[in-house]
Parts: structure tokens; C-alpha cells; sequence
């Protein structure tokens, strides 16, 4: 194994870390979403997860992981345009310490507002670069910087939404877990999951491939990073590239696949309509990577599908249910 | 009493009878909307109900009750534009009979899907008027309708929601419970609810604005019917006129409010944001009455807010995030 690989003990232990803290959220699953299909699919619901996204499991984390070290500042900075946001404002909170957030200016109302409710800071910037650059001065000048994803105990943290479905699955294991990548820490932190539980178990990525930087960088075994915001309705992969450190987990994954827009619409319309669960496009994508593998199978298989979050705001489900397709019923070769 | 009051036991009966069959839902809450409107709030989650709506209690209780009595017939027939419907053909696929739907034209295409998904012919009628009339044909020839709610047994199993929501509460009772109003069977339910377990408990009903036939008719003393289908947003409320049965219960009620479509619309993207649960607008038209109730209160209360139910098209979500209301902060007063 590479040498930049985390120890997939990281995971377990921040498992054991985390249990007091989080919620052990739920299987989904849809009985007739699986006939439909012919496979069995489960969902980890982490929309059930506090702050409503896993990236609490990262956060939260490393922060407490700091604090056994006694390193844990008195205030952490970072910065996000979604629930990385939220989860260091609440992971901050619940450790009596401070939180300063750089987010983007274009940031719906709510997304800043949940965040300020946590009692963090809001530093509004104009782009998601300035946003970047702002944190790199605060670090530069000794803040303790929570990564979204370039962070061995983030990395950790994210794997175990993956872990615990697997603790859950152990009597009868699932063939493959499906997850969506921005930065690659819920893939990375999944893959070393499953090395410490069950190494049968295959790990498979998907981005939206109006955001492929990193189907991308594992094409060209370098990484590639997007000029610019990429314009995916998928808003937890919208990240500009992957980080080293999560490349060389993600190098190590069973498959990796690519989500049209519609593609994404359309799960996401379907999986909140079967599941009554609320659901980020992000989520989709990682249902139709999902899709596309279970139709090349040739007996039926059994899949987790993890539910990156539930947050949205009132722009993005107007995007979502611009169109109805609920009318074009689920199969593997939905025609939308 | 009226001596057209159900007996109250009756609702104790149906919880027995139906507690092997469905699911006893969550009572949700939200500390931040309660810090924000300074009461506690407890919602009564029915979109976790089987369908996705408190419906499937009073058409299960009603057809279990008949088959109990050796009167459950090969064939039972409803008219519903809505959860009524998934609920007969669920119930009767459950206890392995046949049912015949009328629905009207306008009905969305994944609520005929979903119907017909669970085993039951569907008959599409051009109007709401016509469904009720082609229904009255099929029981003049003999068929076993399942009202919505001009019935015992169903205003009973409409009732056993109300009836969980009190038993989980025992230790330390709501003040008040708010139900919406469509035909009145689950206000009705509701109110015999507490008075077999907690008289004491007020049950207070609301209608949107532009279906206030219920409302009209306590303050005339008589029922009084729409002359068409109301162009509110809150379809389970959009029922053209209550039955006496219903009547005589609805008389009971501690208060009546009604909800401005703003306010229905408001209060359907908040509850949906804050409680991660779908919410249909009919959820939101009790919602906005107890909101109106906690406004004329003088010390803090707690009250069971009932979500009727969780299913929503695509068209419905659109009209529910045209506008962003995420925007303005819940309060006793929201300026919308």
C-alpha cells in the first residue's frame, strides 16, 4: 500500500470517538424501488445525521481528536459553501470554543443563517477563490484551520458513516457501497472502512460530470483542477479539485462514474418522493453511479447507497421540481 | 351529548384493533422553533404512517372492524383525489380484496401510480362531482363503500393518531392539539381521542381560507357546501362539504381558525426545513391555527401540531418553493 494511505484503524477509532456524540443513523430501504430494480438497495440516511449532512462525522472529529491531544484551540477557522459550514459552526458549539466560516457571497440566506445559528462567525466573500485565500492568511497567521476533506481525522470522521453501516450489514454484507466525491473524504474515509471491516466489500465513486475533476485526475494520474465553480446542481461536489492525501485513497476504489444533470434530477426526485426522506442532489449522484453498476451485474446484488444530507434551500428545490419525473418510473435504463 | 356522537371508546377499540397493522409514528420537534415562538411544539409525524398518511387508520379500522363482524365483502369502492385512495387499495390488497377507485381526471399522474401500485383499479371520472356520483351508482348496486369520512369506524381510526400522540404524553399532557379540516374525520377522531383519555386536552380545528366550508357552517349552524372544488393548496382540506356525523363532532371543538394560502405556504417550507420530514400543505393548515392560538396565550404551552401526511407531487412542490419564505424567521407573527 502507498505510504500517504491513512491506517483504516483511524476509522474504528474514531467510531468508538464519535458514538457519544452523533446520531447512528438509519438503513433506508424501499421494497418496491427494489423490484423495480431487481437489486437490493440500502440507504444510509446521514440527512438524519445532526446538522442534517456526515460532515459533522469529520468535523467533529478532528476536533475532539485535537482536544484528547490537548490541542484543541479556542477557535477553529474554515471555510464552505454548504454543511462543512455548519458542521465545524456545531462542532465548535458543542465544544465551548469559537468558529470563524468564509463562505462564498452567492451562499443562499439560509445556508449562512443555519450557520450563524451555531453561534460561528460568517465572513462573506465574493467567490469561493477569495474565500480560500482568506483562510490560507488566517492559517498563515496561526488559525487552526478545520480541512473539509485534506485531513487524516476528517477523513477518518466521514468513513464512519460507512462503518456503521457495515457493523449493521454484517450478517449479510452488502456487495458494493456508492458514494458521491467533492474533496474525496467520504470516499477516501468509506475505502478505509471497508479495509478494516469487510475488504470484500467494493467502494464506487461518481461526480457529476459537469464537475469531473476527479474521474478527471484518475484518468490522468495527476490532479486536475476546475478553472471555476462548476455549475452541477449537485452542490456538495462542486469542490475545485481533490486533495493529494485523498487521491491516493481514491485510487484504490472498485469504480468510479459520472452523473448527467437530468440523471441527478431524477433520482433526487424519486429517491425524496420513495423514501420520504429529504434529499440533496449530491445524493443522486451517487444513486446513479449506483444505477449504471447494477446494470452491468448479471445476478441480483445488494448495495448501501449513502445519503450524503438533506439540506436545501428554496432555490435549489425549485430547480429540482422544474420538471416532473416522477411520471417516467424507475428502472435501470430510465429514459429521461 | 348529541346522540349522534360517537362513543369515545370507540377510538381505544380502533387503536387496539389496528396497532398490529400499522406504524405508531413519531412525535417530532424542533428546539430552535421553539426557542423561536417561545412554546413547545410536538408533531405528530404521519408521512412515516404506511401510504404516507393518517388516512390508512380509518380505512383499515373500518374494513378490519367489517371482516371482525364476517361483513367484509370481495370488492370495497371509494372516491378520492387523494391519500384516501392509496389508503382503500392498500388496506384491501392487505387483507387480500379488491378495490375500486374513482378518481378525478385532474388527479397527478404518480397519485394514480401509487394507487394502482397498491392493486386497486382506478376509474378516472371528468370532475369531483362525478366521482361522487359514479360511487353512489356502485352502492345503489350493491357495492361496500369506504367513505372518507362520513363513517364510525373510519372517524374512529382517524382518531387513534391523537390517541398515540396522548399516550406517549401521558406524563405530561399537551394543552391543546390542532388537526386540519377536509371532511372532518380526523378532527373528529381526534376530539374523541381526548375525551376518552384526557378530556381536559382542547382539539382545535382549521381550514384554509379558500375551503372554509367547515368553518362557515359552525358559524351558520348548518352545513354548507361549496359550489366547486376550492383553488387551495392544501388538498386534503379541499373536501366540498362535512357530513352531520361529522358536524355534530366538530361542534365540540375548543376553536376554529382559518389559514390564508401565504401562510399555509409559508409554514409548508419551515416545517419542511426544520423537522427533515415531508410535509404536505394540509400539515401546514394546522400549523398556521396553532401558531394563531399560541399568539393569544399568556404563558408558554405545549401543543400536538397533527402532519396529516407527506405526499406531495411535482407540481405541488413547485408551487410550495416558488417563492423563498426560508428568508423570514418563524414567529408568532411572521410579516409575509
Amino acid at each position: 500500500m502507498d505510504s500517504v494511505l491513512i491506517a483504516p484503524e483511524a476509522v474504528a477509532e474514531a467510531h468508538e470517538r464519535l458514538q457519544p456524540h452523533i446520531h447512528h443513523t438509519p438503513l433506508l430501504n424501499s421494497s418496491l424501488l427494489d423490484r423495480w430494480l431487481g437489486h437490493h438497495l440500502l440507504f444510509k440516511a446521514e440527512s438524519f445525521q445532526k446538522v442534517g449532512a456526515f460532515k459533522l462525522r469529520g468535523a467533529l472529529n478532528a476536533m475532539i481528536a485535537a482536544k484528547e491531544q490537548g490541542a484543541l484551540p479556542d477557535q477553529v477557522v474554515a471555510f464552505s459553501s454548504g454543511n462543512h459550514a455548519q458542521a465545524v459552526a456545531y462542532a465548535a458549539q458543542y465544544l465551548g470554543i469559537k468558529a470563524k466560516i468564509f463562505m462564498p457571497r452567492f451562499v443562499s440566506a439560509v445556508k449562512q443563517q443555519a450557520t450563524r445559528g451555531y453561534g460561528a462567525e460568517v465572513v462573506l466573500t465574493d467567490t469561493r477563490q477569495q474565500a480560500e485565500a482568506a483562510v490560507a492568511e488566517a492559517v498563515a497567521a496561526g488559525a487552526h484551520l478545520v480541512h473539509p476533506y485534506d485531513d487524516e481525522t476528517v477523513i477518518a470522521g466521514q468513513g464512519t458513516a460507512c462503518f456503521e453501516a457495515l457493523n449493521d450489514l454484517q450478517a449479510e454484507l452488502p456487495d458494493a457501497v456508492f458514494a458521491a466525491c467533492g474533496g474525496g473524504g467520504l470516499l477516501s474515509g468509506s475505502w478505509l472502512a471497508t479495509q478494516y471491516l469487510a475488504p470484500e466489500v467494493k467502494v464506487i465513486g461518481a461526480e457529476p460530470a459537469l464537475a469531473n475533476d476527479a474521474h478527471q485526475s484518475l484518468e490522468k494520474g495527476q490532479i486536475v483542477r476546475l478553472p471555476d465553480t462548476p455549475k452541477t446542481i449537485a452542490d456538495g461536489a462542486r469542490t475545485l479539485a481533490i486533495a493529494p492525501r485523498t487521491f491516493a485513497h481514491l485510487k484504490q476504489l472498485s469504480g468510479f462514474y459520472e452523473a448527467e444533470e437530468k440523471e441527478i434530477i431524477y433520482w433526487t426526485q424519486w429517491l425524496t418522493h420513495m423514501l420520504k426522506t429529504p434529499v440533496e442532489p449530491t445524493c443522486a449522484v451517487a444513486m446513479v453511479a449506483a444505477v449504471k453498476w447494477l446494470k452491468e451485474q448479471h445476478a441480483p446484488k445488494r448495495v448501501v447507497v449513502i445519503l450524503s444530507g438533506g439540506n436545501l434551500d428554496a432555490a435549489a428545490r425549485q430547480a429540482i421540481w422544474q420538471n416532473d419525473y416522477l411520471t417516467i418510473r424507475p428502472s435501470l435504463t430510465p429514459i429521461i
